[in-house]
């Protein structure tokens, strides 16, 4: 029911839409911020962002998948001013970032030393794999960027013999920063 | 992260942070829609809501609460037309509604009736509890509301030992309908 | 790791290692027990059963699964004495077992009369739908045989990129029964 | 419903009934088996397993916690030659084990270590925290002893206004490592 249109798909397919909500909710995002999708993939964080900031640059390193961004881009409605940039983060990245989005765990560290460095204010990365999960929570911690984990398990009821049973996705680890965070409780 | 800001409390609690995401995402509001939250509580979806669409009726039957989600909601920044009322739905419900969210169990098959009646596009329900989930599943299949089932189960980081523990909230179904939806998958 | 073995599959496929191993647990066998398996599909349960019991008594509707259970039980070691039963139940169950598991929920109301009526110490019920589960823990409530209800929840890990994801499988409701019970907390 | 009786409490806490019975049956245990409980706590492990082989060692470095053992293995019926040790694993190890629970992750590389020296057959770990998780996925990993990974969530039903409600366990992963695993699929 969500308005997000994502006509194009790329193989690594796109964030599950619940992990999407949430990740978005956990960004804070403000009419005023320059927000930055961290290996854009299908887009569908970019859009969404583009839909509620005035400005979004997207950096991912494979053309096709830049090209997947591209194209659903196209078949939304947003108003922000978006920047489509092949290159394998931390290069590419903007000087200027509010708030950041890191989709996967390749170069993470980097990708976080350059956004302590250009003050970034808030920072969200979604990792399904448990071994960079912990690198990434300690990677967060030692840069005090460091403030929520959150695992969310979804699963989606189908009908089964006239009544209701449920396919269970993949479980997500939801790791939250920002600037001079106090670590979890 | 969320810019939400809760200072007051009702005993129930509100909707967890995470549920109250993908609700939102799922109730897919417009900027012109007119929402109506059956059981504000701590109003914590009706703030939400109030930053995104044109109009928000909130309808709580216990004064008490109603007066939590009236502080609540002076504490928060929103363009929204908000109309709070003290009442048990479907009474005090609006005739105009485009979306509607029920945070609970109650009276749940005649607040149904009334949004079929008025023609409401887009309904999300939230039950923690496996029986009424059962029925409101029922609910909305013989209304041809029923859209999408999703259970989510949130677990939060701690910090343990100088590592990452979990805590995990209950599981919630989040029931999702639309006018004339075709049922699940 | 079990040793378990089951060379001869049925098209529902046997209940998963993990929930099979909580069932066990929760039915509480003694050496001494006569147990029944209602519904015995691959004969999984049934043979772990027929390790820990002095008999075993399996009922299945369906002449297909017999068969299977019949091959797999060949397949393994046991020392109780086993009967197979062609019968839908409640037909077909024993007048004197101690303990019952019920793997699906056809017939579940008259199963669970004849199991107080012939005074079945221990019950447990695997449920995967939402609407039958809410049923069944309401049908053990109203006999007094309402214990405990597990969801469960597992997810496997798998190598991807040389770190380790996770595939769940759907939630199962395990619903713990027995004579006298007080009813949940 | 398990037999287990656990009339003495640790500080930390017995391993859920649920997580145990994975855990058991993810041992395989046998009656010829040797079987290793490292870190006994309360006893639950080292118990049921009591019941289950020959003869059981149990390793704890904490004197009040081997006394808990102590008084909860006296409360139960069971056949097997039991040693309780205080000492902190690998010291205090067996030479001839056959399998080994690993409750927690303290020393787990020396105790795998020595797992590997002495041929043990079948190792479980468990692990609730993210980042000693991955260490021990990687640590199995390397002495070619991974077999299988699991994440359990489990939550128990509760009554609450006339319907059931879940509560949830924190997430707990089980690590199942054998002699010259292949690794995860």
């Amino acid at each position: 029911m969500s308005r997000l249109q994502l006509p194009h798909d790329a193989k690594a397919g796109p964030t599950k839409p619940e992990v999407r909500a949430v990740t978005l909710d956990k960004l804070g995002l403000r009419p005023t911020d320059h927000f930055v999708d961290v290996g854009s993939c299908t887009g569908s964080v970019t859009i969404e962002a583009a839909q509620r900031v005035r400005r979004v640059t997207a950096v991912e390193r494979k053309p096709n998948r830049l090209d997947v961004t591209k194209k659903n881009l196209a078949a939304n409605e947003y108003d922000a001013d978006v920047t489509l940039r092949e290159a394998e983060a931390p290069e590419g990245l903007p000087e200027d970032a509010d708030a950041m989005f890191i989709g996967g765990s390749r170069n993470f560290e980097a990708v976080l030393d350059h956004a302590v460095e250009t003050d970034v204010d808030r920072i969200v990365m979604n990792v399904s794999r448990v071994e960079p999960t912990g690198a990434a929570i300690e990677a967060f911690r030692e840069r005090d960027l460091l403030d929520e984990v959150v695992q969310m398990q979804v699963s989606h009821g189908y009908e089964l013999a006239g009544a209701t049973s449920f396919r269970s996705n993949n479980p997500v680890y939801i790791i939250v920063g920002r600037r001079d965070a106090g670590g979890l409780d």
